[in-house]
C-alpha cells in the first residue's frame, strides 16, 4: 500500500481502538476515495469498505467500475442479498461493536441491524472524519490552489456587476470563470444575492435585478483536483447606506477577531464565540443565525462545525470556514467568509481578496 | 389542504395502516415536496415530516426557508438537540412501530434508536414511494413534456457527431440543447460512449475521439417542471460491423418484447424476464449485467426496480424505464432504453425516436 494511504489507515485504526470499535462500515464514497484512491459514485446502491481488525473487505456491485486493489473484494449484483453478505462477514469476525458511517442510509442499516441482533451499532464515521479533518501536504496544496482560483473569480464576479443585471446572470458569469481558470466545477451552487435577498443565507440566484443601494453578497467556491474552496464577500451597488456599512464593518471585525485567535490547541467553540461576541455586543446577536463555519475538503461541508457545540481542539492541518453574517429579514444581509488553515503555530487565511465594504458598479 | 395533496396523504396513510406503521419519518426532500409542495434541500441537516395518526409534525432548521404550511412546525438551530425533539414527539404519541425513510442517514437514525429503546424501527418509505410510483395526471403531463424534449435533443446529439469529436464535446452539445429547449437541467450526467467505452454502462464522457466502426451510445435525460426523462439509443459511426448490428437487433427485440407485455396487473419481474430471455436464448445472457429498468419521477432513479427481484404487479400510472443492454468488455456495448407509462389497459412508450441501428457521421 502506498505510504499516504497506509498513514491514513493507521489514523483510522487508531481512532477505532480508542473508541472500541471492532469493525467499521465505511460507505461515504469520499471516505473510500480518501482511503484507497478509488472513486465510485454508487448512487442508491450499496458500497461498503469494511475495516476489520485484520483485514479490509470491499463490497461492490458488479456494475461498478472498480480498479485493481489490495482489499478482499465481495462482488454482488442488484438481485443478490448483499446486506446478508455483509452480515455474514461480520458474523465470521469476532466483532461486537460495529461503527457505521454517518451517511449510510436506512435502506441498508435497518436490514443489517435486523440480521445482526447481537451486534451493537454505533456511529463510527468520526474514525475516518477526524483523519480527513487534518489535511496532509498534498491536500493542503490542492485546497490552496482551489482558493487561488476562487480569489481570481470572485474579483471578476464583483467587477462584472452592472445596472440591469440579474443575480442569475452574475452567477452564470462566475461559473464560466471557474471553467476558464481550469476548475472542475463549482463546489456548490454559486450564491449571488441582491438587497433583501441577502437576508436569506441560502438564497438561490434568481431574476432579481440589482438596484442602487443594494448589498451584493457573493458566496462561491470551486473544485480543483477534487478539493473545494469557499468564500463570501459583500459589497454595495452604486451607493452604500451608512446603516449597512456599519454592520458590514461589524461583521468584518467579527471575522478578523475569530481568525486572529486560530492556532493549534484552541477549543473550536471559542472561535465561534469570539466572532459571536463582537456581533452580540453591538446588538445584532439575534441576526447572526448560523454557526461560524464548517470544515471543508473534498466536499464543501465536511464533518466538523465551527460552533458553540464543538468542544474539540484545533489541530495542525485543519481547514475550515470562518463566516460570520448578519441578516435583517426583508432588508439586507452581509456575510464575510474565508477558509483558514491551522498551521504549526498559528493559521493561514487561504483567501486574499479585500474584505472591507466598497461601492461597485 | 389542496385536493392533490390530500389524496397523496390519503394514499400514504392507507399504506401505513396496511403495514401497521404508527408513525412515519419522511425525510427524502422529494417525498416532502410531493406531500406539501415545499422544496428544501437540507444538505446534511435534519429535515423531517413526521406523519402520526392524528397529526403531521414538521421538524425544520431555522436556516431553512420554509413557506407557510398546515403542519405543526418544530423549529431548531444547529446547536439544539433536534434528534431529542423528535424522540420526545414520538414519546408523546402512542406509536410503537416507526417507519423510517430509506434515505435517512445513520447520523440521525442511530441516535434516535438509542434515545427510543422501546420503539420498533422498520423501513417505512414504501408508504410514500408506492404512492409516488403511480403518477397522477399532472405528473404524467410533466413527464411527457420532459420526454418530448429528450426526443428532440437526442436526435440533435446523434446528428452532431462528426470525425474528430470527443465524447465530452457531444455530451456538452446535448446539455446545451436541453437549455435551448427550456429544460431545467440534465436529470443525470449525460452519457456518450464510443466503441469499447460503451461496454461500461456507467461510463463518463471523456476525451475519447470517435473512430470509424465505433458504436455511439447516448444515454440522457432532462428535468422539466421538476420531472425527469431518460432514454438511450445506440448507433454506429461511419460503418456498422455486422457482428455488432446483430447484437443491436437482439437488444432492440428484447426492448420491444418487454414493452409489448406491459399493462396493469403484470408481475414486474415478468417484464425483466421477457427481455432477458430474448438475450439469453441468443447466448448473450451473461453480458446483460443489470436490471431491465428502474422507476423514475422527480429523480432519475426512484424506488422500484424492473428486475427479477420485484414481484409486485404493475399499476396504472406507473412510469419506468425498459433498457436492456449487451456489454462486451473491451469491445462494444449497446443499450436501448425508453420510458413506459402503464395505462388503463396497456402502456404508452414515452419516447418516439427510432431505435433501429443506423450508420451516422
Amino acid at each position: 500500500m502506498e505510504a499516504m494511504y497506509a498513514k491514513r489507515f493507521e489514523n483510522v485504526r487508531s481512532e477505532m481502538n480508542k473508541r472500541k470499535i471492532d469493525a467499521l462500515v465505511v460507505t461515504d464514497p469520499f471516505s473510500i476515495w480518501y482511503l484507497s484512491g478509488i472513486w465510485n459514485d454508487p448512487h442508491e446502491r450499496m458500497y461498503v469498505l469494511l475495516i476489520e481488525k485484520k483485514s479490509v473487505e470491499f463490497f461492490v456491485n458488479k456494475l461498478f467500475n472498480i480498479p485493481k486493489n489490495e482489499f478482499n473484494e465481495h462482488w454482488f449484483s442488484d438481485t443478490d442479498d448483499y446486506v446478508a453478505m455483509l452480515s455474514e462477514e461480520l458474523g465470521k469476525s469476532d466483532a461486537c461493536t460495529v461503527g457505521i458511517d454517518k451517511t449510510w442510509s436506512a435502506r441498508f442499516l435497518i436490514p443489517l441491524t435486523e440480521k445482526c441482533p447481537k451486534l451493537k451499532f454505533v456511529l463510527g464515521s468520526d474514525c475516518v472524519d477526524n483523519s480527513r479533518a487534518c489535511k496532509d501536504d498534498q491536500e493542503i496544496a490542492f485546497m490552496k490552489e482551489a482558493s487561488r482560483i476562487n480569489d481570481i473569480c470572485i474579483q471578476r464576479g464583483i467587477d462584472f456587476v452592472r445596472s440591469g443585471m440579474t443575480e442569475k446572470k452574475v452567477a452564470d458569469y462566475i461559473d464560466a470563470q471557474f471553467k476558464i481558470e481550469g476548475a472542475e466545477s463549482p463546489s456548490f451552487e454559486t450564491i449571488v444575492s441582491f438587497g433583501a435577498n441577502a437576508a436569506d443565507p441560502h438564497h438561490s440566484p434568481d431574476e432579481t435585478v440589482v438596484k442602487e443601494g443594494d448589498c451584493v453578497l457573493i458566496d462561491m467556491g470551486c473544485k480543483k483536483n477534487r478539493y473545494c474552496s469557499d468564500m463570501t464577500r459583500t459589497v454595495f451597488f452604486k451607493k452604500a447606506p451608512e446603516e449597512y456599512t456599519k454592520i458590514h464593518d461589524l461583521v468584518r471585525t467579527a471575522n478578523e477577531r475569530a481568525e486572529s485567535l486560530i492556532k493549534p490547541g484552541i477549543p473550536i467553540c471559542e472561535i465561534d464565540k469570539a466572532a459571536r461576541d463582537v456581533i452580540s455586543e453591538a446588538g445584532y446577536g439575534e441576526f447572526f443565525t448560523h454557526r461560524l463555519g464548517h470544515f471543508i475538503g473534498q466536499t464543501d461541508h465536511e464533518q466538523g462545525d465551527v460552533s458553540s457545540a464543538n468542544k474539540n481542539l484545533t489541530k495542525e492541518g485543519m481547514i475550515f470556514s470562518v463566516e460570520p453574517g448578519v441578516y435583517l429579514p426583508g432588508k439586507f444581509g452581509v456575510r464575510i467568509e474565508d477558509l483558514v488553515l491551522v498551521t504549526k503555530d498559528g493559521c493561514e487565511v487561504l483567501n486574499h481578496v479585500d474584505k472591507h465594504w466598497k461601492v461597485i458598479g
